[in-house]
């Protein structure tokens, strides 16, 4: 007997799994958790009825959402992640040697012990001696802090549950203050097949307080459309100051870099 | 009572969607054909249970069959389309003062008559007096002729069905017999994330025959993995020659022309 498991992107359109086995279901003081083991994307995670990662196409994702911001600084010694709790964004941040210490800052600490258990691929690297981790809202930590980021990398869940609060005017001001004069911070920004009003909003805000903020696409397969946008915003030039792209990346190289932010004409009309 | 379709891309994965109604189902002699009306994504067209179109999404798919070749000819006078009988290919030609005819070369009759009839969207050019029709096989027809084409679109269904000779060298070798010298030919060439052992395939192929050899990418979210290819073919070299885009167009724009060749790290090695 099969069995199934279905997201619905909007009301009428969705992906569907097969599914070899369940290997962990449990709700959180935050959300429902659950790992799949599926038939051709390797293993799943679900948090609330949504796909945040698989096995197969996470490094699409993972890569994109750090290696262009790293292009972007000759030097960066401080990196956060706020959510993330599955460890890819942190994997590939410890990819550069300069990085002296990575903050994750993560609301829910069973998305962090179910990666540990059963994503190897992604938290792998959770243990380094560079990573601190923070079990704590983002919103208040950086409320609450003066971190001087170098790099900040906001990989959030959708903007349902407890990720609400992580598009609001207000987070992206207590981002601003947690970041040096030239600092980065790289955002999801969900898909512009399903949620362009999301992103038009999210930049429009963004455009209130830093100089600089740019839009840039990746293929997904396992989201919605299976075409993912990220967001940039920072007071310095988003010019490549920084040649070293790390070994062995699967997505990101020389050539998707110098062509980061060309956009198709829907996208860039609807952003303005 | 909700009515659902699901296309599986693969053994385990598939994307699905509601439906409003069915507007027309019957079989061809060539294959099964369904017209559906969804829920957020329009109308659309299924052959043999795969989707071809739909109404929120084709434009992407069409535009980046057609207008990337048109950047690398100054001039085309005679262009053909093997397949596509939906029009979408047709229309995009049209947008070029300089074209003088359009053969389209369409195996099922069906599909263009149940196209005029319910996919106006697409359809709505073929009856243009540059356009000329043959309902025959792709394969056969060019076998025997020398149309001396500017440009060929190989929009063809994928390669189960009546579609798997065009992906056969003889086809090619006849696709080249058909073009003049520095003629250019373009193939829909399926998903990278399915179908990534016949790219390569097609590719070393097509190198036997062709000086220069290219494949490009692009975001269509009711195709397999949301992500689609297209592989160009000539004798002359790829360098942009007509600065003119049409206007009105929705994903295609200078700047998609300008990075047209940029692949992920994982396709290009695939393809060599």
């Amino acid at each position: 007997m099969n069995q199934f498991f279905t997201e619905f992107h909007d009301k009428g359109t969705g992906i569907i799994f097969k599914i070899k086995r369940e290997l962990f279901s449990a709700k959180s003081p935050y959300q429902e958790i659950k790992v799949f083991e599926t038939e051709t994307f390797g293993r799943m995670l679900v948090l609330d009825g949504l796909v945040m990662l698989t096995e197969r196409d996470e490094f699409v994702y993972h890569e994109m959402l750090v290696h262009p911001a790293f292009s972007f600084k000759e030097q960066v010694k401080k990196a956060g992640v706020i959510g993330g709790g599955d460890g890819g964004t942190v994997r590939e941040i410890l990819k550069y040697p300069d990085v002296e210490s990575v903050l994750l800052i993560e609301i829910d600490k069973m998305v962090v012990e179910v990666s540990e258990r059963y994503l190897e691929f992604t938290s792998s690297r959770l243990k380094d001696e560079r990573v601190s981790i923070y079990y704590e809202d983002g919103v208040k930590y950086l409320n609450e802090r003066n971190e001087r980021f170098d790099l900040l990398f906001v990989d959030s869940s959708d903007p349902v549950g407890p990720a609400v609060a992580l598009y609001s005017l207000d987070f992206y001001k207590s981002i601003k203050k947690n970041l040096k004069d030239d600092g980065i911070v790289v955002f999801q920004s969900e898909s512009p097949w399903y949620h362009l009003g999301v992103i038009k909003e999210q930049i429009k805000n963004l455009k209130r307080l830093f100089k600089e903020v740019k839009l840039y696409l990746a293929p997904v397969p396992t989201y919605p459309g299976g075409f993912w946008s990220f967001t940039i915003a920072t007071d310095t030039e988003l010019v490549v100051k920084r040649d070293y792209i790390p070994e062995g990346l699967k997505y990101y190289n020389k050539s998707i870099q110098e062509h980061l932010f060309a956009l198709p004409e829907f996208i860039k009309n609807a952003i303005g």
